[in-house]
């Protein structure tokens, strides 16, 4: 199994080839026939470091910023205010204040065409570096992770992103990060709407969003079946979870290479223990992280 | 081309396999590499046949059918008492009642899980057959459209079938009528809900339906692009095949041999004129039909 170098020997490695082993022995108790072989990875935290804060937030923000420098009488109103006065404070608890967010972000894309949205993403990405790891954000993906989707889709599963975040903002590196097409993403949406050839993005999010209960309910959506295989590493990723055969739970737990934490992970942490789901500790089971 | 046997030789049939060539001709000036080839197929009208009425009419009608024979004080409402009185004027006429026929398509399917659907229209299509042509529903696909899907395939097109209709519904027979696997299914569908590991039918309808303006929208949400060939028959494919670089519009002028009609296609028909799509004339340019 050369193809999961960066993984060590142990109980984690040794259930996921065992598991894709079990799947693919034709006439064996557990083999799956290829059509229906779907793994679902959640991206933040899962595919790619969410630390200091999600990619995405970093895109908004900057986003904001660039608005709030066209256009000052901004400043008088969140989101705008926040970023105008680095309050960290506030924008460090973003989730508080979903109505503003939700807000902030029909104002910083309603009205965008989808190619026009793309090339901003672009740009950010060939442009913007990681806060604390100095690289591309295209850079800090995880080395083992990357590994475990080609080893699936060696063993003939169709690997799809499953990410609570944009659908189409991690489209544009889906490709070049994970080897995983455009049309195998899976996530949240403004609400798109057709006018004169074009995609335009709405002021609206779609419902339900790509996480928690959304993330089974956009899964069967998009394929016509729940994941054999899912991997994610928080709270929103359960419902996937318990949905799928097989369970990877990504434990952060190596602060020297990453960041440590368990915020947002403790229901999923314990619900392994209860459900079997199989446990990836970065410091661990991991002999490189990116 | 034997591919296409069943279709005549003629300016349609020349326009398909000539797009064709020119989009897998490498280094020609119209190439477009196979992970942008996307068909996207409208299904009634388009793969299989929908008069007298919608397959999938035919379908929820006998569910309320049975509805009624269940609880009689059904009878008192729409669309219960229609069904109860063989009533073909207001049966005919279900555009006009679209509250009540959602609100009993609510009352027909909220509450199933996926499971239990798919097994309701699986026995649908082993059981039923057309009211005029006596063959299970099964066989009302359109021999010339099968073989159109297929050649697309093998020249490395992903094939979608683009249902107005209910995308649970049609999955259950798209791989054996159209080779065409469920996830390769983009359509309507009612809200999902995630509960304790299965995905349940709610009594709302999701939005936009795949019809009309709706059909890129869903299109773009599966694929991340827009089609490259695009298949309908009526109005509500207008949309869909102005964003396809080529669009086919099946004309049904084939009294003989299946329905002639074009109620519901007065406007695609002056557009494809407009536009340049190839319009299939069933008489003329389909040796079969069926």
């Amino acid at each position: 199994m050369a193809e999961l170098a960066s993984w060590n020997e142990g109980a984690t490695r040794r259930a996921i080839t065992d598991f894709v082993t079990q799947v693919t022995t034709a006439g064996g108790s557990g083999f799956v026939p290829p059509d229906e072989r779907i793994a679902t990875f959640d991206n933040d935290g899962t595919l790619w470091c969410e630390k200091p804060t999600y990619v995405q937030a970093d895109f908004i923000l900057r986003t904001w910023g660039a608005m709030v420098a066209a256009d000052p009488t901004l400043r008088d109103r969140q989101p705008y205010k926040a970023v105008a006065e680095r309050d960290m404070v506030w924008l460090g608890s973003l989730l508080d204040h979903v109505p503003e967010l939700l807000a902030g972000i029909g104002d910083a894309f309603g009205g965008k065409t989808t190619d026009e949205f793309e090339s901003d993403v672009r740009e950010f990405f060939d442009t913007v570096s990681h806060p604390t790891l100095g690289v591309p954000y295209t850079k800090v993906g995880y080395a083992p992770m990357r590994e475990l989707v080609d080893f699936l889709a060696a063993n003939d599963f169709r690997v799809f992103i499953c990410t609570g975040g944009g659908r189409d903002f991690v489209r544009v590196v889906g490709h070049e990060m994970y080897g995983v097409p455009r049309h195998r993403v899976i996530g949240s949406s403004s609400v798109l709407e057709y006018r004169d050839g074009h995609l335009v993005h709405t002021t609206t999010v779609e419902l339900p969003i790509d996480d928690g209960p959304g993330k089974p309910v956009h899964i069967f959506a998009r394929t016509g079946q729940l994941p054999l295989f899912a991997a994610g590493n928080s709270d929103g990723d359960i419902q996937m979870l318990e949905s799928a055969r097989f369970g990877l739970l990504v434990h952060h737990d190596d602060a020297a290479r990453e960041f440590a934490y368990e915020g947002g992970a403790e229901h999923a942490l314990t619900e392994a223990a209860v459900r079997g789901w199989s446990v990836a500790s970065m410091a661990a089971d991991w002999s490189r992280v990116f």
